[in-house]
C-alpha cells in the first residue's frame, strides 16, 4: 500500500512514537500537582512547550496546547474576536480556509457579526491587495492559512500580515499544513496548527497568541493552559508532538527537495498520461508534498475506490465523496473542475518507485472508470455541422456528477460551431464543472438560469 | 513512591498501554476516508464505541468521544441547555460538582440563565427531596455527579433521576469518578466521563446523550462524532480508553473489596493516630478508593510537601494549595474543616504495606508540621478561669491558614468557660475553619461580622 494522503493525517513519525511510549510512564500525572509525579509531568510539559515555541518562532508563554487543530482554530478565533469586541465585529477570512475557520466564521455571523470572504484566483491564492481591500475600521480579526490543504498553494502571508499590521488588525494564521516545513514568516498575531499533520499524534493542537494581542477566552473558564484550552492536558501526546516537530524540521530541507521533485513529476506527467485532466494549484508557490488534479468524465468516489484497489490511498474534493454532495469549497472558490478530483499528498519518506507505480497505474484506472460511465472517447475531433442551430437540450436532471458533463461532451459534436446547447441538471457540482469543462475544452460558457427541477446551463460551441 | 492520587489521574492501565501502542500503527488515519487505512481506523473507532457503550449501558449511537471529560461536560451542558431553550433557562447543579460543571453554570448565568445550587449535608451528599425541590417549570437541565471527587461520597443519582424524569427534566450525570467501578444506575439522560480517571490515557472523554433527548450542539459545526465533538479524533487513545474500561471493569469487583478495606482502615485509624483530625465524607455510601480527612493546625501545602518527601503523593483541598487561596468548594459546601486537608485516593493495585507505611508515617509528619507552626499541644485540658469576661481579641489579620485557628486554639484556655473570644482574620479559609474548629472542639461559634481589614469571628468557650 502507498499512503498518499498525508495532508489528511500523516503516519506517526518514529520519533513521535518513541516519545509517546516513553512519556506514558512519566507523563500521566496532573502537572498542576505538587508531588513528584506532578512535578515530573510539569517538567515534561514545560520542555515540550519550549521546544515547540522555538520551532514556531514564538515565546513559550505565547503558546498553549489544545486538543486538536480544530479546537485551536475555534478557540483562537472566538478569543480574538471577543478580545477585539470594541474595535468592531467584522471578520475577514479567505474563501479557501479550512472548514474549521469557515465554520467559526458562520457562528460569528449567526451571532450578529459580519464576515468578508476574500476571493482567490484560479491558483487558489489570495492577492495581497485584494485581502488588504477587505480591511475596514471595524475589522476585529483577519484569518489566512499559510498554505492550502487541498491544492497546496502557499498564501502570501507575510504581505497580508504587513497590511493587517498597518491597519491595526490582528492576523490569525492557520499553519496546519505548513508548520512541519518551517516557521510562518511575517508579522502574524495568532497561529493555529495540528500535530497529526506533521507526523505527531492526534489529540494535540497549538494556539499561539502574541504578547500584547487582545484575547478573551470564551466558554467556561479553566485555569489550565493560561485559560485558553480547557480540560486535562494530553501530556504524552504533547511530548510526542514536540519531539516529532523537532524531528521533521531536522529532515525538512532534504525532504522538501525530494518531495518537490516527486510532486513536480506528477504535475508534469499526468496531463500527458491521462487525457482531459486539469492540474490545479499554483505551479511554483506550493507545498512540497501536495499535487492535485481533476479528471473529466470521472466520478471521484469510483476513482478513489479503484486507486485504493490498486494500492493507493488518496483523497478527493469531488462532491460524490462528501456527505453533503457539494464539491470542495476550495475547488469552487478557485473556479476549477471538481469532478474526478484527486489530491495526492506525499508523506515524508515517500519512495520514488511508489510515485512511478502511481503514474503507471493512473491512466488505466481513469480509463476504466470513464468506460464504465460511458464517457466520450477523446478523439480531439468534433464533427461540425454548421448551419443547424436547433438549440440542443441535454436532460441530466436527477443524474449525479460527472454524468451531466459526460452527456454534454457526448452531444457537443452534434452542435454546429457557433450553436448552443443547454444542459439541465440539479447536481450542485454541475455549476462548477460545466464552466470548468468549457474552459478546458475551449468552448464558451454562456451562463445559467433556473429551470423546472434544476438549473439550465448554456454552452456555445466554438471549436 | 506511593501514588495515592488516583482521583486526579490514574496511572495508565497495562491494557491501555498495550492498546495504545498497538493502535498507533493501525489507528492514525482519518476514519472518514474511503481508503484502506481510513476503513481500518473506522473499524477500530466503531469497535471502541461499541465496547464503551456496553460498559456505560447505552446504545453506541448515543455515545461520542470528546477530547476530555471537561469538554464532555462543557459540550453536554451547553448542548442540553440549548436543546431545551423553549422549556426555560433554569439550570440545577449540586454545590459539590466538579469545577467543569460549576464553570459551565457560571457561563450560563452570565448569559442570562438562572442557576440553583443544591446544597449538601455534612457528608457531601444531596438529599433527593432537596434536589427535587429545586425543580421548576422552567428547569431546562439538572446536573449531579455520580460520586464526589474530593470526599468520595456517592450521590443518590437513581432517586434524583426519578424525580427529574417525573418533572420532565433531563439529568446530566458527571460519572468521572465512578465509571470505572460500574455503570450509573437510574434513568439519567446525559452522562459525561473521562478516561484518565479509570486508567485510560489522557485526551479522551465520553459524552452520552440518550435517544429522544433534545440536544443542540453549540459552537462551530463539525460533522465528526455526530456533530457533538469537533476536531480530528484521538483514535489510538480512544481505543486504549475502551480497552482499559473493559479491563478495569473485569477487575472491579475484586478491587472494590480490597480498596474499600484499605480506605476503611485509614478512616478508622487516622483519628486514633493523629490528634485533632476530622474524617470527612459519607462513611458508608462512598467510592472504594477515596478517603479524606483534615488536620487542625496544619497547612495543606507543607503537609503535601512532607508527605511527598516521605514518598506519598496525595492531594489537598486546603486553600494554601490552590492558586486562588480559597479552600475547596466541596469542603466549603459540606461545612467541614478545610485546613490540613488530605485526600487519599488509591489506584487499583495499591498494596496493603504501602497503606500501612502511610499510617505509620502520617502521625510524625503532622506533628512535625504542627511543631513548625507553633500549634498548641493537645492536652485535652483547659485552664478555666470563670468570672473573667474580658472579651479577648486575637489579631490574625494578614496571617494565612492555619494560623488564625492556631492562634484561637492557643488562647481558648485563657477564656473563661462561658466567655467569648474574637478572632480577626482576612484569610478566606478562616470563614470555614473557625466554625469547623468549634464543632470539633465542642465550643460555640457565635458568628462573624465585618471588621477593619477583615472579618471578626466570635467564639464562646463551652468546655
Amino acid at each position: 500500500m502507498s499512503y498518499f494522503d498525508a495532508a489528511s493525517a500523516a503516519p506517526l513519525h518514529a520519533v513521535a512514537r518513541q516519545a509517546l511510549t516513553a512519556s506514558l510512564d512519566e507523563g500521566w500525572a496532573d502537572p498542576a500537582r505538587l508531588y513528584r509525579e506532578g512535578r515530573r509531568a510539569r517538567m515534561l510539559l514545560d520542555a515540550a512547550r519550549e521546544a515547540t515555541a522555538e520551532a514556531v518562532g514564538c515565546r513559550a508563554d505565547e503558546l498553549v496546547f489544545t486538543a486538536s487543530g480544530t479546537s485551536a482554530v475555534h478557540s483562537g478565533i472566538a478569543g480574538a474576536l471577543a478580545g477585539r469586541r470594541r474595535a468592531g465585529r467584522h471578520l475577514i477570512v479567505s474563501a479557501v480556509e479550512h472548514s474549521s475557520v469557515l465554520h467559526a466564521a458562520e457562528v460569528h455571523q449567526a451571532g450578529g457579526g459580519t464576515v468578508t470572504e476574500v476571493t482567490v484566483g484560479r491558483t487558489g491564492a489570495v492577492s495581497p491587495s485584494g485581502f488588504a481591500a477587505a480591511l475596514r475600521p471595524d475589522t476585529a480579526l483577519a484569518c489566512l492559512q499559510s498554505a492550502n490543504h487541498e491544492v497546496g498553494t502557499v498564501q502570501p502571508v507575510a504581505e497580508v500580515a504587513a497590511s493587517c499590521r498597518a491597519a491595526g488588525v490582528p492576523l490569525l494564521v492557520d499553519a496546519a499544513q505548513s508548520l512541519g516545513w518551517g516557521p510562518v514568516e511575517g508579522a502574524w498575531s495568532l497561529l493555529a496548527a495540528s500535530a497529526h499533520k506533521w507526523g505527531g499524534p492526534p489529540g494535540v493542537g497549538l494556539l499561539v497568541v502574541r504578547k500584547g494581542e487582545r484575547f478573551a477566552p470564551q466558554g467556561p473558564r479553566d485555569e489550565r493552559e493560561s485559560g485558553r484550552a480547557a480540560g486535562f492536558g494530553n501530556l504524552p501526546a504533547i511530548v510526542a508532538a514536540a519531539a516529532s516537530l523537532r524531528a521533521v524540521r531536522a529532515e525538512a530541507a532534504e525532504e522538501e527537495v525530494r518531495l518537490r521533485e516527486l510532486t513536480e513529476r506528477i504535475r508534469a506527467r499526468v496531463p500527458g498520461l491521462v487525457p482531459e485532466v486539469e492540474v490545479v494549484g499554483d505551479p511554483e508557490r506550493r507545498l512540497p508534498g501536495i499535487v492535485t488534479f481533476s479528471c473529466l468524465y470521472v466520478d471521484g468516489e469510483t476513482l478513489l475506490h479503484e486507486l485504493d484497489r490498486a494500492g493507493f490511498s488518496v483523497s478527493s474534493g469531488s462532491s460524490c465523496t462528501s456527505s453533503t454532495l457539494t464539491p470542495s469549497h476550495v475547488l469552487k472558490a478557485m473556479g476549477v473542475l471538481s469532478e474526478g478530483n484527486i489530491r495526492v499528498s506525499l508523506p515524508p519518506g515517500t519512495r520514488e518507485e511508489d510515485v512511478e507505480r502511481f503514474l503507471a497505474v493512473l491512466p488505466e484506472v481513469v480509463a476504466g472508470v470513464r468506460e464504465k460511465l460511458g464517457a466520450p472517447v477523446s478523439t480531439g475531433e468534433a464533427v461540425s455541422r454548421p448551419g443547424e442551430d436547433t438549440a440542443l437540450v441535454v436532460d441530466a436532471l436527477g443524474r449525479r456528477c460527472p454524468i451531466p458533463v459526460i452527456e454534454l461532451a457526448k452531444v457537443i459534436g452534434d452542435v454546429p460551431v457557433g450553436g448552443t446547447v443547454r444542459v439541465l441538471a440539479d447536481d450542485e457540482a454541475a455549476r462548477l464543472d460545466i464552466p470548468a469543462w468549457c474552459e478546458m475544452r475551449g468552448q464558451q460558457y454562456l451562463g445559467e438560469e433556473p429551470a423546472p427541477g434544476g438549473t439550465s446551463y448554456t454552452i456555445r460551441r466554438l471549436t
